[in-house]
C-alpha cells in the first residue's frame, strides 16, 4: 500500500497544520496499491491529554484520493494518522458479482468467501457476537439450498461488510503519520475585528480620550456584530523625535505622537499611557468589552522609542553604529529616528527573548488572549516559533494575528510557524481577475492547511484608491467582499463613515491620520454604513460554517467582468451561499450566472430558492443560468442563500 | 534563514530524485529571511565514492526562489545540500548606494564597511592573499582622500564581493539536506527504442526466425538512428492453453504462441526459446547490436505459463484456489488460463524474491543492462524498490523502463521508487488540448524531478484509432511528436510501414497480431517512413540537450486549434528548437505564431533564422508573430532551429 501526500500538512509534517475547534476538518491522502484490488482506508486522530485515538473511515474521492472529516473538540496539540490496507473482502465481492453476472461457476469462489469469513471469526480481537455472525455468514455462503445470487446478496449486505471490515487483520495495514495538528479555539477560525484608537473616543483635543470614555463606544461596536476590538499600542509614547500631525517631523507640545513609538519615562511595553488611565482602567475597559461580547486584542509591536526604559536599562539589546550610538530604524535612505528596533542577535539573546515573552505573559495575566503582531516579518522566524510555542504551552487559547505585508514566501512562513491568522493582500485586490485568483490561491491550494486569512477593508496605514474614488458604494463593496469571502475580516474605525480623504494625491495614507493626532468622530453622522455592517455580521453568524470553511469556497461563473460570483458552503452542503458583487461602484451591471449546481448540491432540473440575506427578497431560480442586475445606487451585492424549494 | 521546498525531490527527500550523467541539473529552493536583508545561497553536491562536496553559488530566480545548475559526472548515489545565510556585505553595499544617492553623510557607514572587511580578514579560514586584499579594502574604505562615490565603487567591485562572500562566516549559515539523488547514465535520460520480435525477422512460416536471422536486421535499425533494440520475452513459450492467431483459444501445432506465456519444458526465465537459438546465439546477437551502436533491452515479465519449471518446482510461489489448483491470471469475469501470476506474499517470499532477482542478474551476466518491465503495476511497490536497489548496488548502470498503463498515482509511484523511464499516456493524447495539458504536466510540474517519459507511438498492444484512420500523415505526425517532445521515444516495428489494420472495428489490437504469429515483413516496401524516422533521430542527436531537458520545454502559442507549438531549449538557451505540428492528417492548416521570444532568448526587435531541420529550408522571422502553413500532403511539421542571424 502507498499512502501519499496526507493533508492537512505543513512542510511534510515538520510543523503542525491548523485546525479549529468545532469546525469540520477534512483529512485526505492518496491511497493505492499495485494491481486492481480494492482498498480500505481510515483516519485515526488523537486529542490532547491522551484518551486514545478515534477512528473515522475514509471514502474515495476520485483519482485514488480518500477523505474523511471529523470535528476537533478540544484545543491544543493533536495528531492524525492515515491507515490503509487491501480490502480483500470487498475485492472478492466485486469479482464474485462479475463472475455471477457472466454466468460462471462460482462454487470455488463461494467456498473462498466462506473461508475468509471463518478466518475473520477466528481472529483474537473479534467479539463473541461478531464471531457468531461471521460463522453464520460462512455457513450461508456454503448453503447449497441458496442460489449464487442469493449468497452474493447475503455477502453484499451492509452488516457483512461492516463485520468483515471490523475483523480485518490490521497487522497487514500500512500507516502514515502521526501528522501534527494544532487545534485553536473558534475565534481563530472565525472572527470580525474592529480597530479603534481609545484616545480618540471621547477626546476633546487637546484633551485625550481614555479607557473610560472609549468604553462608552463598545456597545455600538458589539451591536455592529464585531467580536474583537483591537487597540493600537496603549503604552506611554516617546517624546524624542515625536512625529506631529500628518507625520511631520516636529511635534508641538500638544501633539500626541504615534502609539507605535513605544516607551517613555512612564514605562514601556507593560505600562499604560497615563492619558488612557491606569492598568485598572484597562481591565475595566476589557470587562465592559467582555460584557457586550467583545474580546480585546492588543498590539504587540517589538520596537522602542528612544525614551523606552530598555534603552537605558539594556543598551545591549539594540544595534549600534560605528560611533557607539544606537542605530534607529531605517529603510535606506529613509531613517526613523523615533524608533529603535531591537537586536535579536544580541549577546544577551536569552535575556531579550525572555523579556519579550514576559511582555505577552504580562498582558495575558490581565486577561488578554488575542494579539495583533506588528510587522512580524522584520523579526527572525525562530523567535516567533519559540515565542508562540512558549506562550501556548500554558495558554493554548492565545490567538496571534500576523500583520505582515511583505513577500508571499515570508507571509506564508509566518503562518506556517504558528500565527493563527494573517493579514493579506486583499486590500490591493480589487478587480474580478485579481480577486478570483487570490481567492483561488487562499481556498484552492495547500495554503488552506495553514493560512487563515483575515481580510481588512482598511487600516490606519491603508486607504486604498478604490475607496478614495468609489464613494460609499465602494465601501459597501469591499465590506461585503471581506465579510462574505473570508473566515475573518477587519475594519478600522471611520470606515463606517466612509472616511476617504488621502494625505496626498496617490497616497494610501489618511489625511490627518489618527496615527499622529486625536480623531474624535460623530458616529451618528448621516449615511453611516453601521446598519449595513451589522447586517453583514449577522449573515456571517447565521451561516457560520459556510463562511468559516475556505476549502468549500468556489468561484461561480458570472458573464460580466465587473460582477464577481463566489459560493460558500458548509461541509455537508446543507448551507449554501452565493455572493454576487458588482465591483463597479459607479454603474449598474447586469449578467447571467452559470452556476455549478451539482457542486452546490442543488437540483439541476427543478426550481430552487435564492433568498437575498441583505434585502430579505426571495427569488426563484432554475438551472445554472440566472439573470442578475446590481445597481450601486441601490444595491451593489446579493448574498443569496440558495436552498431547494 | 528559511530554506523551503528544495528540488529536485521525491516525497520530501524520502526517495532519491533523478539526474542523468552529463545533463545539466538545476537545483532550486525558496530562500529567504525576515526583514529586507539580502541573502546568499549555494548548493553543495557530492558524488559517489566520497571525494568531498562541490559548491555552486545559487542565483535569484524571482519570488525568493534561487537556482543553481551543475552537471553530474558519475553515475550512482549523489546528494545535494542547499545552504544560505544573510549577505551582510551585499546588504551594506545596497544601503550605502541608497544613502550616497540621497546625499547623506556616510562616514559611519564607510567605517562599518571597513570593520566588516577587517573582520573578514581576521577569520581563520581566510588565505593569506585574501587577508591582505581584505585589509587593503578596509583601508580604501577609510581613505579620506577618496570621495564616498569612489569608495562605493571600490566596495562594489567584483573582486571585493567575491572576497567578502568567500570569507563569510559559514557558522551563521542554514543548511537543508542532504537531499538524495540517483544519477543514471546518459541512455536513461535520452534514448530511441525500437521493438522487434526476433522470431519474425527471417521467418518463413511455419519456420521461425532466429537470433541469427534477426541480427541481419540490426544495421537497418541502427541506421534509422535508434539506440535501443527491445525484444519481447525470448524464453520458451508454454503449450498449455496456448493462444492461436488473433488471440483465439485453440492453437494449432504450428502456432507459435505469445512470448509472454513464459516457460516450457525447455526452461523458464533464464532459458532461450529453442527456435531463436542458444544462449550463445543471443550473445552473438547482442554483440552484433553493440557493433552497430545498439543496446539490447530484454523484457522482464514476471509471470509463468502452466508449463514453467517453477510451477512444478515451486508450487508454493503461486496462488491457489479453494480446490488446491493454481489460480490463473484473471480480471473477473475474464480468465487467462495460459498465465499464472506469482504470489508475492507467498510464505517463501524470500526464495521467490531472490529467484526473481537472480533472473535479472543472469541476464546482466550476459551483458544486458536495459530492461523493459512488463506490467510492473500488478506487483507490489516494495518488491520493485527492493529489486531495483539490489540490482543497482552492483550494477548502477542498469536501466529500467516501466510498462505501466494504469492510474496516474500508480504510474508516478513506480517512477518515484526507482524506474528509470516510464511508458505514458502519450499514445492516447492526440488533440492539441490533450497534448498541451499532458506536456505541461510532464515538464512543468514536480514530475520532472522523478518521471522520465518514454513516448511510444505504437506497441504490439496499441494501434490507436488516430493511426488507423489518419494514414501515413498520421504516422509522421505521431513520430514527430514523440521524437521531438520527449527525451526518449519508442516505436514497435511495422510502424515505419504504416501498418494500421485493427483486429476489429473499435479495437486497438492489430489484425494478425505479431503477439500470436510470425510476421515477416518486406522492409523495402514503397512509402516506408524509415528515411523520415532517420531524420527525426538525427535531429535528436544534433539537439541532444534541448531534447533531453524537460524543464525547459514550453508550449508556444499558435493561433489554430490543429497546430501544436512546442519549444525545446538547452539550459543555456544556446540551442532552441520550435516544433510545429499540424495534428490534422487530412487537411492543410495555417496560422500565425505568438512566440515568447524573451523566454527563448531570441531578439525581440531583430530578424532571426528559423531553419527547418526536416527540410533544410531556412526562413527569416521577426517578432512573435510569424506565418505557418502545414499541408499533410507535403509536410505535417516544422522542426525549426531558431537562431540569431
Amino acid at each position: 500500500m502507498a499512502i501519499e501526500s496526507p493533508r492537512p500538512a505543513v512542510e511534510g509534517g515538520r510543523l503542525p497544520a491548523k485546525a479549529t475547534r468545532g469546525l469540520p476538518l477534512t483529512v485526505s491522502a492518496s491511497v493505492f496499491a499495485d494491481g486492481h484490488d480494492l482498498v480500505m482506508a481510515w483516519v485515526r486522530h488523537g486529542a490532547p491529554g491522551g484518551g486514545g485515538w478515534e477512528e473515522v473511515p475514509m471514502a474515495p474521492a476520485g483519482e485514488d484520493r480518500f477523505t474523511a472529516t471529523f470535528v476537533p473538540t478540544r484545543i491544543g496539540a493533536w495528531a492524525f494518522e492515515v491507515g490503509a490496507m487491501p480490502d480483500a473482502y470487498a475485492t472478492w465481492l466485486r469479482d464474485l458479482g462479475a463472475r455471477i453476472g457472466a454466468g460462471q461457476d462460482v462454487r470455488l469462489e463461494l467456498e473462498e468467501g466462506a473461508r475468509m469469513a471463518e478466518g475473520a471469526a477466528s481472529r483474537r480481537a473479534v467479539e463473541d457476537g461478531d464471531e457468531a455472525a461471521l460463522l453464520a455468514l460462512a455457513a450461508r455462503l456454503r448453503d447449497a439450498r441458496l442460489t449464487p445470487q442469493e449468497r452474493l446478496a447475503e455477502a453484499s449486505g451492509e452488516a457483512a461488510g461492516r463485520l468483515m471490515r471490523a475483523a480485518a487483520d490490521r497487522a497487514a495495514a500500512t500507516a502514515s503519520g502521526p501528522w501534527p495538528l494544532w487545534v485553536e479555539r473558534e475565534r481563530a477560525g472565525f472572527s470580525a475585528w474592529y480597530e479603534m484608537f481609545p484616545r480618540s473616543q471621547g477626546a476633546e483635543p487637546p484633551r485625550s480620550g481614555s479607557f473610560r470614555t472609549a468604553a462608552e463606544r463598545l456597545p455600538a461596536i458589539a451591536a455592529m456584530g464585531f467580536d474583537v476590538v483591537y487597540l493600537p499600542p496603549i503604552h506611554p509614547i516617546g517624546r524624542s523625535f515625536r512625529r506631529g500631525p500628518n507625520n511631520t517631523p516636529d511635534a508641538g507640545p500638544d501633539d500626541v505622537g504615534s502609539p507605535w513609538a513605544i516607551g517613555a519615562e512612564e514605562g514601556g511595553h507593560t505600562a499604560v499611557h497615563p492619558d488612557l488611565g491606569s492598568l485598572d482602567d484597562f481591565r475595566r475597559f476589557a470587562a465592559v468589552a467582555s460584557g457586550v461580547g467583545l474580546e480585546v486584542a492588543l498590539d504587540y509591536a517589538i520596537q522602542c522609542s528612544p525614551d523606552h526604559p530598555w534603552v537605558r536599562e539594556h543598551p545591549e539589546w539594540f544595534r549600534h553604529r560605528a560611533d557607539g550610538s544606537i542605530r534607529p530604524a531605517e529603510n535606506p535612505p529613509k531613517r526613523y529616528p523615533d524608533i529603535y528596533p531591537l537586536d535579536f542577535e544580541t549577546a544577551d539573546r536569552e535575556g531579550l527573548w525572555a523579556a519579550l515573552r514576559d511582555v505577552l505573559l504580562f498582558w495575558i495575566a490581565q486577561g488578554v488572549r488575542v494579539f495583533r503582531v506588528d510587522n512580524p516579518h522584520t523579526k527572525p522566524f525562530p523567535f516567533w516559533e519559540w515565542l508562540i510555542s512558549e506562550v501556548r504551552r500554558e495558554h493554548p487559547d492565545t490567538v496571534f494575528l500576523a500583520e505582515a505585508f511583505t513577500r508571499p514566501t515570508v507571509m506564508r512562513r509566518l503562518a506556517k510557524i504558528g500565527f493563527s491568522q494573517s493579514y493579506t493582500y486583499f486590500t490591493w485586490r480589487t478587480t474580478k481577475d485579481e480577486l478570483s485568483r487570490y481567492l483561488t490561491e487562499l481556498s484552492g491550494t495547500e495554503a488552506v492547511d495553514w493560512f487563515r486569512p483575515n481580510f481588512w477593508v482598511n487600516t490606519p496605514d491603508i486607504l486604498h484608491a478604490y475607496l478614495q474614488q468609489g464613494g460609499p458604494a465602494a465601501f459597501r463593496v469591499r465590506a461585503t467582499l471581506a465579510a462574505m469571502t473570508a473566515p475573518s475580516w477587519g475594519m478600522y474605525s471611520g470606515y463606517e463613515l466612509c472616511e476617504r480623504v488621502p494625505a496626498a494625491e496617490g497616497s494610501e495614507e489618511y489625511l490627518d491620520s489618527e496615527k499622529y493626532q486625536l480623531r474624535p468622530r460623530a458616529w451618528d453622522a448621516p449615511g453611516s454604513l453601521a446598519p449595513y455592517v451589522t447586517r453583514l455580521n449577522e449573515i456571517r453568524t447565521r451561516h457560520r460554517e459556510a463562511i468559516s470553511l475556505l476549502p468549500t469556497l468556489r468561484l461561480q461563473e458570472v458573464k460580466n467582468d465587473r460582477i464577481l460570483g463566489v459560493s460558500r458552503m458548509s461541509r455537508a452542503r446543507d448551507d449554501v451561499l452565493l455572493v454576487l458583487v458588482n465591483l463597479d461602484p459607479h454603474a449598474a451591471q447586469e449578467a447571467t450566472t452559470w452556476l455549478d449546481l451539482e457542486a452546490l448540491g442543488l437540483p439541476t432540473d427543478a426550481p430552487f430558492e435564492a433568498h437575498d440575506e441583505l434585502t430579505g427578497v426571495t427569488y426563484v431560480w432554475q438551472g445554472p443560468s440566472n439573470y442578475v442586475r446590481l445597481d450601486p445606487a441601490v444595491q451593489s451585492a446579493h448574498v443569496l442563500h440558495l436552498r431547494p424549494r
